[in-house]
């Protein structure tokens, strides 16, 4: 008999009829004789109704509150999933974050797990119960406040729990078949990976590749979890995400796919004092915002002026708190103005045979340079290249380059329905 | 200082708008110097919402689950409700039914409290926060899940509130003016009630009033809760329910008021033999069912077959279950057959004076007649009397007999718009 930790995202189960869809799979999985625990997401848009109703009572909503109003989204499904697989016959039970032990640190709206004590989950397997947790959620010991870990957060939920717990396997259930070599939806000769490694997965979730959010990649590598990415529409295997352990060798090529992201924005402060200190300044004010810094470029200073521009980028939704932030120091740090650009878009290649590879970032730039791509920042990792575009060119910019890499497939992609998570 | 309860229904907080007019209208009771603590409803038809998808999912849905979903509707508001009120600049904190320590036992779906620590909220309201707590809802001890205390079940949640905190009131704002002595959407000259005992108000309830919820004027009762019932669209004082003490003269009228409903359905348990205890077998499967009985008739037993026929009454969402429970026990029972009536229509006078006053049922009866309305069923209290209708003549009865009594006021009452609670 085998644990399976199961995820489902929030377009599995948009309605009734696909939450009893969903039911009938994790129904058949319990009766194949496995262990099941599934992490759930809120039901289609509910999440983003919900912080529309936020928006309209307050314009700037209490993080405490949010998390309370969001997390009932996922108790919404999972209780519905829980009903829906008892009225087939099959017991099982639904625990919020904090029943099923989820315990977070209190910064809300993006919180971390700091441990998970899933007793009443293993209570449910042993009394053969399916176990149904809602995801995305947590619970902060010292506040007794329940929290959310941010975007994408049920999928942390799952791999958090298959560690927890020493699953066999964690199954994230998407509407694609897999793990491909770039966005189906972008590049029709996208090629499905049967595998790749947790290192190059982590690149590409970093990178913008959305059937994976990198959080969750990053804890099932920490501890060692195996993914099994596929699709809720089909049985098809899918990609396995496999940790490599240490001194195993893995023949990997050299690039593993391309990845667009427009999700993140760029903010420049410029005209910064070029004293030593100021960029710790500027970065101590942004983090304690809680934001996610991504990229970051300093020009080199004017030697006329002796100030200098400092540009990051970061997702969108925090743009305008580290904007607001940075407003109010600005007379402290002494920089001259802000910008704001949310019309960037990133691409990136990932490979673990780059590290073996010289040459690669000049490729890259070869093919952007012939197709007339301007780029405007780089950030490179040992396995991965990115640049950032304008927004407009960057989906063109990637079936450029998945064609310039040789990724191309024979066929063209399945894209099923549903766009979201 | 007072410390002041106030408790918004469903109706109250449908959306947005009405969310931030319920915040502004906390805020000034905050502002004119008082401790607030608030217990809300799910937004306007959120509940019912949330029970069609349950059956949409499950034709019979899982107690525990269910309650899990149906709780998550008040956390939405109340947590848009703090939002608001922070944006406000004053501070709230809202808290499910267990952070506001409203431990209950394990009935779900119909929950009774059986202890309120509100070590959370007293603590809120020392740091001069206003405290929204989420209405209808509870925890179990045992269980360590959550619970619900059945429909109106927000009335119940302020006035323990209220009990366990001392609060000087517990205002029940509604979209009428106060409480009726017949409901003004029905008899146009119903007039305001400036004050009525709980006794009487506890009779009202019972009957089909549906300004307050029978459980939380018991409540009240029981814990000498000051309640004042009053519209949330107008700043007039309502009606004062107010708890007799031991040896106060109170005036009463002999009738308080007329009230209508329309919500209960009449089983009838045919061909029951007559020999002793089948009435208590009877209703022990219904008690165990968790439904809530009315009023019970049991006919004279035809001499020729010695057997009887037994008739109850009972919220029409509990006869479903009831029915089955009683058809799975047809055979060790022994009676015949089951009928299921849900076109009846229950008429109650209550009033106080009443008990000195003879000679009320007879005049009741008499209207009645006089306006050829059948009389099915019969049931009386102390400061109550009740008939059964068909459904279709009920708010007929109710308008004559309102006006038999000389209750019929000078005016018509206004009424608002919005329905529900």
């Amino acid at each position: 008999m085998s644990l399976i930790v199961q995820k489902f995202g929030g377009s599995s189960v948009s309605d009734a009829e696909s939450i009893k869809r969903v039911a009938k799979r994790i129904v058949a999985t319990r009766k194949a004789g496995n262990d099941v625990v599934v992490a759930v997401s809120a039901m289609g848009d509910t999440t983003d109704e919900l912080l529309d109703l936020a928006h309209e009572v307050s314009p700037l909503p209490d993080p405490r509150e949010l998390d309370m109003l969001l997390t009932t989204g996922e108790r919404i499904s999972m209780a519905l999933l829980a009903m829906a697989i008892k009225s087939m016959g099959v017991e099982a039970l639904s625990f919020t974050g904090s029943q099923a032990g989820m315990i977070t640190d209190a910064q809300h709206g993006s919180a971390r797990i700091v441990d998970v004590t899933p007793v009443r989950v293993r209570e449910a397997l042993d009394q053969g119960a399916i176990a149904i947790v809602a995801g995305f959620q947590g619970f902060n010991r010292d506040s007794r406040d329940i929290t959310t870990l941010g975007r994408g957060g049920s999928d942390t939920t799952a791999v958090a729990l298959a560690a927890a717990l020493g699953a066999d396997v964690c199954e994230i259930y998407t509407d694609v078949d897999g793990v491909f070599t770039a966005d189906p939806r972008v590049v029709k000769k996208a090629r499905k990976l049967d595998r790749v490694t947790a290192e190059e997965m982590l690149e590409l979730a970093a990178s913008g590749s959305k059937v994976l959010y990198i959080r969750a990649v990053e804890f099932a590598r920490r501890h060692g979890v195996t993914l099994h990415v596929r699709s809720s529409f089909t049985h098809d295997e899918g990609t396995w995400v496999i940790s490599r352990t240490e001194g195993e060798e893995v023949e990997e090529p050299i690039i593993t796919g391309v990845a667009g992201d427009l999700s993140e924005a760029k903010i420049t402060v410029a005209g910064v004092p070029d004293t030593p200190g100021k960029a710790a300044d500027i970065f101590t004010i942004v983090a304690k915002t809680g934001a996610n810094i991504d990229m970051i470029v300093q020009n080199v200073s004017a030697a006329a002026t002796s100030r200098t521009d400092i540009s990051f980028t970061l997702p969108k939704s925090d743009a305008e708190k580290v904007l607001t932030a940075l407003r109010a120091e600005q007379a402290d740090v002494g920089f001259e103005s802000l910008q704001h650009d949310d019309q960037i878009g990133k691409l990136s290649v990932v490979g673990g045979g780059m590290r073996t590879n010289a040459g690669v970032s000049a490729q890259l730039f070869t093919a952007l340079k012939h197709a007339g791509i301007n780029i405007e920042m780089i950030s490179t990792s040992e396995i991965r290249i990115s640049v950032i575009t304008r927004a407009d060119i960057l989906n063109h910019a990637v079936q450029i380059v998945h064609t310039a890499f040789g990724l191309d497939g024979d066929t063209e992609a399945t894209v099923y329905a549903g766009t979201g998570r």
